[in-house]
């Protein structure tokens, strides 16, 4: 018996619809002459809060009892689910509590505020993550909605792999990054239910490469130091995402930072949209050859867009300043 | 009498519409809220060659008899036109002969060359782009298309707003970037004939204001030096385009440097485009506030997606090998 079923992903579309972008997907001749493949972007970077988060975080909070959700909700995030969960739970009407590591990118946690959340800054650590969102739990009696261990979290990302499955049919390869592992959980779990010949990669960054390990060693790593600039992708996987991923994922890749840094280069500079670094790590492996798609269909999940510019404008401003 | 008619217009759809990518028209509920509008974007950032040039140049291409085409083409572009002129000419099968200033941007020049053109390095002015153009034009005995004079070209450009004001019906505003004058002149001859209503407003950054003074003063300057990020406004208006503008355009609208930076930066960061400087000069005046478009229905052609990422990515590479 899996913990999360087809059903529970088409009961998520339908609670979503009504608010989520049903993201455009994306061609792009150059990429494709580039990787001789037929590539297709599903774009979670236009999504609501500009990242796929938005599916599972609205789908977790509308899956809660009335009674319960009236409480509000906290989750621990560095960033992309905070967005997600304080829209989802503005659009609810209700309060959100959101840890956010105190090296979290600033763009992040000032769109996290927007969206109405209450921050509350934490050690960027593991351990100081959870000893702090356990007490906001105990202090405000909200719901715990986790950023990608939740079950309904995990529904609730199956959504996008479902939408671009749906319009791209035939796939031979469906790339997905790997960070806590609700994405690529959720993806799997729709590729075996609407197209099971397809070969579902998940990709992740080798500094922060613990999806990889576990998977080879049978058991979940959670401790070590991530250094990458994929910034979503910095966190270990849960105990539901490891034992979904372990069940049926078919390969993890690893790429290394100049081959993020190359591939999201090559997308801004060729599609003309934003991805941000843990979107790339989805898109490296095919630009660097680590993927042989030669001749085949392939679908990657653009996970998100918010990308912190400071560096480039600031530098802009200084030259118009001069 | 007009320079260019709506049967233009129409005949060069019909041109291009096998070779050109009719460009998505995108909204962003974040900048009508900024705006307090309703803004529909024509996102010609999307064309093929990543400009709205490509529109105009496989127009003038398409319309040379076949005898004359075959001795090739030529042109004098900062960037955008050069690679536009060059693809159309490699769809056509013949040579294209770009003259570019020694300041243009390298990622243009690089792009140029790609799509098969001979670049001929020039002088940054108007003078050294004239003489050598010149020149090159006895030397091979190819055809001139001028980039935003010429009227095959204009009539191209002007599909970019028959598309849009087809989609979004009814626009009270519509906004361009204003440089050589080709893409305002199609827009104001395109919307004239399809949405007599709706306000044509051309934009121009403070720093190459030609247009807007030459209107002023009802004669053509020709004379200054630009100053200004958006590298594809740099021109001055063509007789052609002066004579067209002159004639029927509402406004134009003057936009500062740091309100050129602020709109661009908006749209990367809430729509996740791509858009270059001179894009941006079409949405500044909506964002600083210098147009009210208070409850209004507006249309923007958002010109390009070129830009030279150099900056951002040298900074992120330093960081990673740090």
């Amino acid at each position: 018996m899996s913990l999360v079923a087809w059903d529970d992903i088409a009961s998520a579309r339908t609670r979503i619809s009504p608010h989520a972008h049903r993201t455009p997907i994306l061609t792009s001749s150059s990429l494709d002459h580039l990787c001789d493949a037929q590539i297709h972007f599903k774009c979670e970077n236009f999504q609501k809060t500009g990242s796929f988060k938005f599916r599972g975080a609205f789908n977790a909070v509308t899956c809660l009892d009335p009674e319960a959700r009236a409480r509000g909700v906290y989750a621990s995030s560095s960033g992309n689910f905070g967005q997600a969960l304080a829209l989802a739970a503005s659009i609810h009407g209700i309060p959100a509590h959101v840890v956010m590591p105190e090296n979290s990118n600033p763009l992040k946690v000032a769109a996290t505020k927007g969206y109405g959340a209450r921050i509350i800054p934490c050690p960027p650590t593991h351990r100081g993550r959870t000893e702090v969102a356990t007490r906001i739990g105990e202090e405000t009696g909200a719901a715990l909605v986790h950023s990608h261990d939740d079950l309904r979290v995990i529904a609730g990302q199956g959504t996008a792999a479902a939408e671009l499955i749906e319009e791209a049919s035939d796939l031979d390869l469906l790339l997905a990054p790997v960070g806590g592992g609700g994405l690529s959980s959720g993806t799997l779990i729709a590729a075996r239910h609407l197209s099971p010949k397809t070969k579902v990669i998940g990709c992740e960054p080798a500094g922060a490469d613990d999806a990889y390990r576990s998977l080879q060693e049978g058991r979940r790593i959670t401790q070590f130091t991530p250094s990458t600039i994929a910034d979503g992708l910095r966190t270990p996987l849960g105990e539901n995402t490891f034992a979904i991923l372990k069940d049926g994922i078919d390969d993890i890749v690893i790429v290394e930072e100049h081959e993020i840094l190359d591939a999201m280069r090559i997308v801004w500079e060729r599609m003309k949209i934003v991805i941000e670094p843990s979107s790339a790590v989805a898109v490296a492996p095919l630009v660097g050859g680590k993927i042989d798609a030669a001749g085949k269909r392939v679908g990657v999940i653009l996970s998100g867009g918010n990308v912190d510019f400071s560096v480039f404008f600031d530098d802009l401003d200084s030259r118009i300043a001069a």
